[in-house]
């Protein structure tokens, strides 16, 4: 399984309208892109200080699923439309998942 | 299900063995810290330009075992002894896990 993780600052002024609409946009993306096997997201809990607010971790079979997904048509609008507007910082990473433990 | 996502950079210099003792430290921490339930890490895959250089996923009952897991001493050790003399910088996002899509 390949991972994708990607998580957001906004800027100042960014309204609960704007983070309630990338949640909406978002959500249609499982949809849209067959080739997502699993697609998480939230918002910081706020237990901690200096952290990001909003994290996706998205699952696919390989990296070249994940290339597809990233280059969606579907995809670059939501990026443009509900996160280019809003975004301060990003930091994100891909890898192959490797489990260290599991309960 | 609560997560715990964390990413960071690691600052000129830093050798392969410096990564690979984090990665024999990160895996003692599941056996050490019964709080957790799933432990993810990975290495970005270079596949992006930009991307933060190593990830770790995981996944609680509740906040208060992340909060338990935070402040175990066996992670507080690892955090002096393996990251905090490599990191560049660090992301964090803490979260109630919302599946938007699993197939």
């Amino acid at each position: 399984m390949f991972r994708h993780v990607v998580m957001f600052t906004w800027i100042a002024g960014t309204t609960e309208e704007q983070k309630t609409e990338l949640v909406t946009e978002l959500s249609k993306l499982p949809g849209a892109i067959p080739e997502i096997r699993s697609y998480e997201i939230g918002a910081d809990a706020g237990i901690n200080p200096g952290n990001h607010e909003f994290v996706v971790v998205a699952d696919f079979d390989s990296a070249d699923d994940y290339i597809a997904y990233r280059d969606h048509p579907v995809h670059r609008d939501v990026i443009e439309r509900a996160i280019r507007p809003i975004m301060a910082s990003r930091a994100a990473v891909q890898y192959e998942l490797q489990a260290l433990g599991e309960r």
